[in-house]
């Protein structure tokens, strides 16, 4: 049994985007991070974000309207970011504040700047295969994840837990591609699904992505099965000073001795999704110089 | 074993479409039908579609410019027909001439204006299971075959067999979302899948949509499948005038006995492609009202 080191993987990954950066003559790729409000996990989410550009070499501008604000002054200010040359990438941090309507404002940030991928023409754009769109970063994560893992999905059952539009369907869309490293067979599987161990015991590769802690466990995989553990659970450890663990989907001290590889929580997807953002970020320069020099 | 009749159901839906055009006060719905060229089987879909939206009482434009239009001129043609407040929805019919960008056309027509589904953004809000957008014909009249036919996808397995954009991804992702009707729990099968009658074997509903004639035969199906064959693939017959018949991806006289419900070819999922663009179009109409009213 392997495991796969998302940090170590993340690492070198930014490594790369910070040579390739290196080279760019002129202004330099910058990311706009909007955060609304105070939240705790927001802060240090956003905090996480503008380090690793600053690390890359990507500069950031780091935008914090108050929790009060409306929904047509936030999307003023996304406008405002639209329109501005010299932002390449737009995030804006969830979850957002009640008042505001998220799928709204994650619509009204440009596609060529939605680094996020979570722009309906993006989602589109991985069911064309039309790669001059932006992956949302967790599933971008978890192929490149695969890839640097040397797992190829050509011929393989890839079984994906949970529909949501972050993880599942991108993810399942990208396994699906008719491409180097994808073309895999993919079933999705959810809430509403019967006799679920029968087909996660099918798959070659399990890509966990439903938000229930050590939900996955050892009767449910076949051996050499490779997992990918999406899931970032808090559950309840008076042994720890915090008072909680952080857990998976996946049961890692059952289900780790029969996969062929896995990535542990924490440290495998969760390190990939923000190199896969200063990815999209410097792919966002990229493009839009072309697009200028046209 | 049930034969689902597409003639009927298509009938039935014309008929309620016809009764809600009837209800119109003003300007009735209008369909731009753009045919490039003189391809037989184009001359006779756009005569069929101009045809079902008379008898609905939805107005048709038909547009034929030469087979010898360049890109800009057709780009041109679309966005005037985009601009057009009297026109509700565009079709262009597929295929198009060599020295035209055919996604590029597809993707030129007002998503509000795409009544055949095609364009990305159309796309995308299947995935975000928006009902704003438009779902093209043949994967809209799949569902709506089976809702008609008393066949409930929740819980159940549904295999797709094909990837395609035009039918096999998004009929993936209508069967998957979570709402009536749907729910599924949908694996996509293609060409690169190992063990396919496997797979196939497993499936409550199958959804064949390959283009190989007679593919599906009766040891890769299991007794009481509910099967759609979007199929139609002309094969050599010496017996008949034509010297072909047409058949689907699913052979017939073997599948047949063990399935609780079948679509023939033809007059299975065929005659519901027409009738759901008619649907698009009355939905453009009444769309477009609101937004000129809101």
């Amino acid at each position: 049994m392997e495991i796969i080191d998302g940090n170590q993987v993340a690492t070198a990954l930014i490594e790369e985007l910070k040579a390739e950066v290196s080279t760019i003559s002129g202004r330099k790729p910058c990311l706009a991070l909007v955060r609304v409000g105070e939240d705790p996990a927001s802060v240090s989410y956003v905090r996480k974000k503008e380090k690793t550009a600053a690390e890359i070499g990507i500069s950031s501008r780091v935008i914090l309207p108050p929790v009060s604000i409306s929904q047509s002054e936030l999307v003023a200010l996304i406008d405002g970011l639209n329109a501005d040359h010299s932002v390449d990438g737009i995030l804006v941090q969830s979850p957002l504040p009640k008042q505001i309507d998220e799928l709204a404002i994650f619509r009204r940030v440009r596609p060529e700047k939605d680094v996020d991928g979570f722009h309906t023409l993006n989602l589109g754009k991985i069911a064309q295969e039309d790669e001059s769109g932006f992956v949302s970063c967790t599933p971008a994560g978890i192929l490149e994840l695969l890839r640097r893992s040397q797992v190829d999905l050509n011929g393989k059952h890839v079984v994906v837990l949970g529909r949501s539009l972050i993880v599942g369907k991108p993810v399942a869309l990208l396994a699906l591609q008719k491409k180097a490293g994808a073309n895999g067979t993919v079933t999705i599987c959810h809430s509403g699904t019967r006799n679920l161990a029968e087909i996660t015991r099918q798959a070659d590769v399990l890509i966990a992505a439903i938000g229930r802690p050590e939900f996955v466990t050892a009767d449910m995989v076949k051996p050499g099965v490779v997992v990918i553990d999406v899931g970032v659970n808090r559950v309840s450890d008076p042994t720890r000073k915090t008072g909680y663990r952080l857990t998976g989907d996946v049961h890692f001290p059952g289900v780790s001795p029969l996969a062929s590889k896995i990535t542990p929580v924490p440290g495998g997807v969760g390190p990939m999704t923000v190199a896969m953002l200063m990815k999209n970020t410097v792919k966002a320069h990229r493009l839009g110089n072309l697009a200028r020099s046209g």
